[in-house]
C-alpha cells in the first residue's frame, strides 16, 4: 500500500553551488471514488485515510449525514504491474434512498443553468440537514490562539516534506481530537469529517474546525454539512466563504497566528 | 461587474483586546464554462480575468491548443436581482472536431476504470500535444532566484487581502511577462496559460511559469498542455508532479526562496 510520503533524489541549488542529496515528497495518487460500483469522482489525494476520505466526501456532498447511513467502504480490485493491489478505487455502500446520484452528478458537472440567477451563493450550495446558526458554542480567545500550535505539533510527527495541508478537530476547550494532512485542502478536511462520521460523532455540535491555509466557499461549506458551529483558519478567508458563513450562523475567524485573529461572522462565540 | 476584493467588517482579536476593522476579502464567485452552449464545468474564482479563466482552462483539459482553435468568447446573458449581468457564466465556441466533449466529461466525472490499471499516471493523465523533453532551456540559477520576488512585486500592486494564489509566466532571462492571481490555484495558471493562447503565443517554449504555493500533479500537466519546459514553486511538489514531470522531460523545481531551490527533474536546464 502507498505510503504518505516518498523519497527521491533532488539537486538542491544553493547560491551558485549544488549538490544531490535526498528529499521527502508528499505522496500524491488519484482515489477514485463509487457508489455501490457507480464511479462518482476522482480526487488526487495523499494515500492513507482513505476510508476517512471517502466518508467524509461523501458528508461534504450531502449524500450521507449519519453513520448508519454508510454500510460499508471497501476496496476494489485492481492491480499494478507487479499483481498488488492499487488501493486506489474504494467502493461506498450507503444505506437507504440514495439522495439522486445522477441529479447529483449533474450539480457537479453542469450546474443546471442556477448560476444565471440572483443569488451565485444558492447555486452551488448543497443544503446542510444541520442549523449551526442556534450552535452555544462559546470559546475564550485564548483557546483559539492554542489552536495552530496544536494542529502543528500533531503534523510534526508524520509530516517532512513541507507539502501537506492539514486540519485538525478540536473539543471546545481546545483538545485537539483528530488531525489529518493531505496534498488537498479539500481532502484534509475530508479525512477529519469522515474521521467524525465513522466514529459516530456527527452532528459536530460545539466542536472547532482549523485549516492550515485559507478558508474558501468549499471548506466553509464542508464544515456546515458536518454540524461544525466555527471554522478557523491560518490565513484569509474569501469573501464567499464569509458571505455563507454569515448566511448559515457560522463562525468563521481568520489569520489565526499567534496571540490574534480576525472574525468575520458570528463573534458572540469568542468569549 | 464583480471585483477582485470586497470589503468587509471583522472583529480583530487581539490578545484579550478585540475591536471593529474594515477589512479586505479576495472576492470568490463560481464560473460556469460552456462550450458551444454545452454546461462543462463550474470553478470557484476570483472574478477578473474570465476569459483568459476559460481559454487557459481549455488548454489544461486538451481542449484548446491553439489560438486560431478558439473561435469565441462571451459572457451569457444571466441577471442579478437588480438586472444587472451576474458576468458569471463563460461560452466558448470551439473551432474544428470538438475532441468528444462527452468522453471528456465522461474522464472527468467517471474516469472509466483506468484507475485499477497499472499506471495511476495514465488514469488521470491528459496528452500534450507538444515535446517539452526536447525544449533546450538554460536558465542560470542566478535568474530562478530573482522570480519569486518580481511575481511578489507585481502581486502587491494588486493584492491587499493576503488571501490569493499567484501564477507568472517569464521569459528565459527572467523578465515578468504575465502574472495573475485567483483564490484558486489551478485558476492562477489557467488565466496565466490563457492570456498566452490569446495573444498567440502557445507552446510557451522556452518560457518558465512560477506559482506561489505548492507543484501538484495537475500544476504540472497544466503547464506542459502549455508547453513550457520549466515549472517552479515557492512550496513543496508532490510526489505524483515529480513523476510526472520526469516521464515529460519538463524540469521542475521546488522550494524556490531567497538564492536557495530544488529541482526535481532534469536539472540541465540550469545553469
Amino acid at each position: 500500500m502507498a505510503r504518505a510520503t516518498e523519497r527521491r533524489r533532488v539537486v538542491r541549488l544553493r547560491g551558485g553551488e549544488r549538490g544531490a542529496r535526498p528529499d521527502s515528497l508528499a505522496a500524491e495518487e488519484p482515489l477514485e471514488i463509487r457508489i455501490g460500483g457507480e464511479a462518482l469522482t476522482v480526487t488526487m489525494r495523499t494515500p492513507g485515510h482513505d476510508f476517512d476520505l471517502v466518508a467524509g466526501f461523501l458528508v461534504g456532498e450531502g449524500l450521507v449525514g449519519a453513520t448508519e447511513e454508510l454500510a460499508a467502504l471497501r476496496y476494489c480490485a485492481g492491480t499494478d504491474a507487479e499483481g498488488a493491489n492499487t488501493y486506489n478505487v474504494v467502493d461506498a455502500t450507503v444505506r437507504g434512498a440514495r439522495p439522486a446520484l445522477s441529479a447529483h452528478r449533474n450539480l457537479l458537472t453542469t450546474s443546471a443553468c442556477g448560476l444565471c440567477g440572483r443569488d451565485t451563493v444558492d447555486a452551488v450550495r448543497t443544503r446542510s440537514r444541520w442549523d449551526v446558526s442556534t450552535d452555544p458554542l462559546s470559546v475564550p480567545a485564548e483557546t483559539l490562539y492554542l489552536l495552530p500550535e496544536r494542529l502543528r505539533a500533531a503534523q510534526r510527527t508524520f509530516d517532512s516534506t513541507g507539502g501537506l495541508h492539514a486540519a485538525g478537530l478540536f473539543t471546545a476547550d481546545g483538545t485537539l481530537l483528530c488531525a489529518r494532512e493531505d496534498v488537498g485542502r479539500h481532502n484534509a478536511v475530508d479525512k477529519v469529517v469522515g474521521w467524525a462520521l465513522r466514529e459516530g460523532r456527527l452532528p459536530l455540535a460545539g466542536h472547532l474546525l482549523l485549516v492550515s491555509g485559507r478558508a474558501s466557499f468549499e471548506l466553509t461549506q464542508k464544515a456546515a454539512l458536518a454540524g461544525l458551529p466555527l471554522l478557523a483558519a491560518v490565513s484569509a478567508p474569501s469573501s464567499l466563504a464569509a458571505d455563507l458563513a454569515e448566511e448559515l450562523g457560522l463562525t468563521l475567524v481568520g489569520f489565526l497566528r499567534e496571540d490574534t485573529a480576525n472574525v468575520y461572522t458570528r463573534p458572540d462565540r469568542i468569549g
